[in-house]
């Protein structure tokens, strides 16, 4: 139980995770209300956009009217998603965001087809040049991670040793390189992940790394997510991905209500009452969870939004 | 870790805690059919009625008629709950459900007083005589327990030494009466159990009374609720109350699909992929998950019944 951080930092990516996969359109200015209300509650890091083919994911569509419409509070960063060179430029067009630069390999053949259209041999031999591009624009290399870490809907079960092999394969590529990387990010993509699991993929890598600094970006497809992030925090895990209210989602799930990313404000209410300090305002969360369910239209699963907090039930009865 | 116990046993409450707080009349015929269906899903323990007062819990009126008319599972205890002597004798007079004493004081006099408009010290003095009559009618007494365990709405946090004092007070009494406790149940009536009060709480009660067997009844308002049962198992506690579904719910919990008791086919879920045995047919119980809420007729928070097993994932992958 040592190993239970003092504090830990939370990465939102509700903006991203959440429009992209809406079928009706959100506009644009209720995006940029949400992303706005979101930087007043403490968070560091918010995800607002992904610059991909608005064919495929037409809610992205306004990606560049989205970063340069919201109101940049000082001392938050404001990140982007992208998947090729083409998505890069688009998000260095932009001039407002925070680019950073990722390494991720991903556990599953199958699924890297058909989410990128690429094999994994391709995946690794272009690293190569995606840092010599990233270190030419001035971008830093902080965070290499595995997809699909821990099951994949398409190949099924993941075991450790893959992740170590594809662990290693990202170190050596980086070193070739002379790049240092300070976190190692694990996404539970398809919501395969259980706490023993967590806990022994963590384990494991810890042993020949234990160095980094471990983050994890869990889905809650099968209801897991808190039950995965309290493993992660036993195993020292000290940042996590997450959404307000739950947003995103699983293809799989046939109700739009059904859980999508792990919830930011549930994750925060967790950490804040095992005395695990996250920095950020839990109340103000909440609010965006249910602003979120205004924008979207339709309930979220975050449960703080509903059950509300303790710290406001202490507040009243001291009162 | 290696505290995790190898098979759980959980006792389905979904009927009772699920249909109680519905305000509209759910029909008898529709409550027996998911008792029915409930009893082929391999559960040897349901909770399938409360005989408490009409007026004030309107969806137990047909409390007899609901235990008449079910189909008996053989291998199958069906129980229900009563709160003082005139629900007994309405539960001995069905003649056809297993009987079986707890013992459960409140940590909270203003909930006590509110939820049973009794004191602590009437609840007490009250014990004596409900061993006595329990014993009279042979009504085997296992289990103890403390509801509001870890905290209350109306009284804010409970300190764990406040649950050794009644732990204490029980156990005075049932050795006062030659009663021998095989279980001690900790409740999480309003939902303010997180992963490590659940651990202080069960490690102190455990340094105390070590061979007893632990048992959580966990409610998921603040979504805490698989995280909760996780951190139970981590403790060595192999018995789970919980409702298909997720059915239940927190009266504070302004939507309807908000979090109810902790879900039944999510716990057994984590159980069976950790490879903790639970006797139970997890597709099945989906099923009944989904009957839930047709019976109900609005969504239930439960996730695996919307995200699927894994199981059948991997059935499809080796086909």
């Amino acid at each position: 139980m040592s190993n239970i951080p003092e504090s830990v930092t939370i990465k939102e990516e509700g903006p991203r995770e959440g429009f992209q996969i809406e079928k009706d359109f959100v506009p644009t200015e209720r995006k940029i209300e949400f992303i706005n209300a979101l930087s007043k509650t403490g968070l560091k890091t918010i995800q607002i956009v992904s610059f991909v083919n608005p064919q495929l994911v037409p809610n992205m569509a306004d990606a560049e009217q989205v970063v340069a419409g919201i109101n940049m509070e000082p001392g938050v960063d404001y990140t982007g998603l992208w998947l090729n060179e083409k998505g890069l430029e688009r998000a260095k067009a932009t001039g407002r965001l925070a680019l950073k630069g990722n390494l991720n390999l991903c556990a599953s053949e199958t699924f890297l087809k058909r989410n990128q259209n690429r094999t994994s041999g391709q995946q690794i031999a272009e690293m190569h040049g995606t840092i010599e591009s990233y270190k030419e624009s001035g971008i830093p290399i902080e965070t290499g991670g595995i997809s699909a870490a821990f099951g994949c809907n398409f190949e099924g079960d993941v075991a450790v040793a893959k992740l170590l092999e594809l662990a290693k394969v990202i170190f050596d590529i980086t070193e070739e390189h002379d790049v240092s990387l300070k976190q190692f990010l694990l996404l539970d993509t398809m919501g395969w992940g259980t706490p023993d699991r967590i806990k022994r993929a963590l384990g494991a890598l810890q042993d020949l790394y234990p160095n980094l600094e471990y983050a994890l970006h869990l889905h809650d497809t099968r209801g897991m997510g808190i039950a995965n992030a309290y493993a992660g925090l036993e195993m020292g895990v000290s940042h996590f991905d997450a959404c307000v209210a739950g947003l995103g989602g699983c293809p799989f799930a046939g109700n739009k209500a059904a859980a999508g990313n792990v919830c930011t404000e549930d994750l925060v209410f967790m950490c804040e009452e095992m005395g695990i300090d996250t920095g950020l305002d839990l109340e103000a969360l909440a609010e965006c969870a249910r602003l979120a369910e205004d924008v979207i239209g339709h309930p979220l699963p975050g449960s703080i939004m509903r059950g509300g907090s303790l710290n406001n039930l202490r507040a009243n009865l001291a009162a």
